[in-house]
């Protein structure tokens, strides 16, 4: 299998900790986004869409980051990250649709003002489009809080795709400055996604 | 069976016609958006996001239209809407995530800029924020109209989940003056999706 990725993408990273937990490792192919690789024509014959990640196992070429996490534990014997029991799977994949939905784009939002932007040389933040992205930010912040209020994973009582989904657009908690400080069942459940060793071994260093 | 849905909500459609697909009959209950009752109390204690649709199966009450979706049809003995077979499914997962990343928010940006901010009362479109959605709309239909060159559907040889998770978003089309006319393909699948009983059954009239 071959994994098409970049450091730098959130979505990337739901992909290889999730082969990770699975015991799968993918051959890496990093793409350099700040080059603007995804956009030529050898990426874009892979994924139209020119977006990472990407996996590729023999002829088989899928997309969209939270297809492939299914997919790898779909294909898996055993796994216990994507629950089968028709209500926990149904949970599951409400976790992972609402980090589609709703959490990933206001943090996707607030990174790329403060951080992207920068990075890239597109000029400073732009605060209105900050201000908004931050009060959505909070909307789901509280409902994910009180949803953690008494448990320590997202579905059941293990980790499963939905903590995974939902906690890889925190890897730029930090440099983004994102609004944590209020959440401490958000914050508590986010330290123990990251003492996964999946966590551990491919996240980038905070 | 309860399903909280709105008429103008794509995302409420999705839920709809994939049930009627089924022959499953949730009863309506019908939130009135531009009253806000989706943000009032006893709504958020159904759904604390204060969004349509929400099901509610006896005591499992669920978010997220993508996610109802799969639960309707993972419940469902015999059906051929989200396929089994491993690749297949990957393959309708990776459609309904394409949907729900890219493919939505662009048209429900210049929806909102073109239509509901005047039937709320909000003001004129934002012309700059119009542009930049058309722009994101033109990328992603340009692959969608590639992919369905030579194939009647979006997986496989019938409709399943993917068709409509894709279609749904395209009931404002019209209204808010999606720019389709380049995508030949395009439209003779939408049209496809529109001629389904299910899609007739419980779609607003175009």
């Amino acid at each position: 299998m071959k994994l098409y990725h970049s450091p730098f993408s959130s979505n990337a990273l739901k992909a290889r900790v999730t082969a990770h937990h699975l015991g799968i490792e993918p051959e890496l192919v990093t793409i350099d986004l700040a080059k603007g690789e995804q956009r030529r024509p050898e990426f874009m014959a892979v994924n139209p869409n020119g977006k990472v990640p990407v996996l590729v196992d023999d002829d088989f070429v899928l997309s969209e980051s939270q297809a492939i996490m299914a997919y790898l534990a779909d294909k898996t014997p055993g796994q216990t990250l994507y629950p089968t029991e028709l209500r926990a799977r149904a949970e599951v994949n409400k976790w992972m649709f609402w980090s589609a939905n709703h959490w990933g784009p206001s943090i996707s939002q607030i990174n790329w003002e403060r951080l992207v932007k920068k990075f890239l040389g597109m000029g400073e933040p732009d605060e209105a489009v900050v201000a908004k992205a931050v009060t959505m930010f909070h909307d789901f912040a509280k409902v994910l809080d009180s949803h953690l209020e008494k448990r320590e994973w997202l579905v059941g009582n293990g980790v499963t795709l939905a903590d995974i989904a939902v906690g890889c657009p925190l890897m730029v908690a930090v440099p983004a400055q994102l609004p944590l400080a209020s959440y401490a069942n958000l914050q508590a459940w986010f330290a123990r996604v990251q003492e996964l060793p999946a966590w551990k071994a491919v996240a980038p260093r905070g």
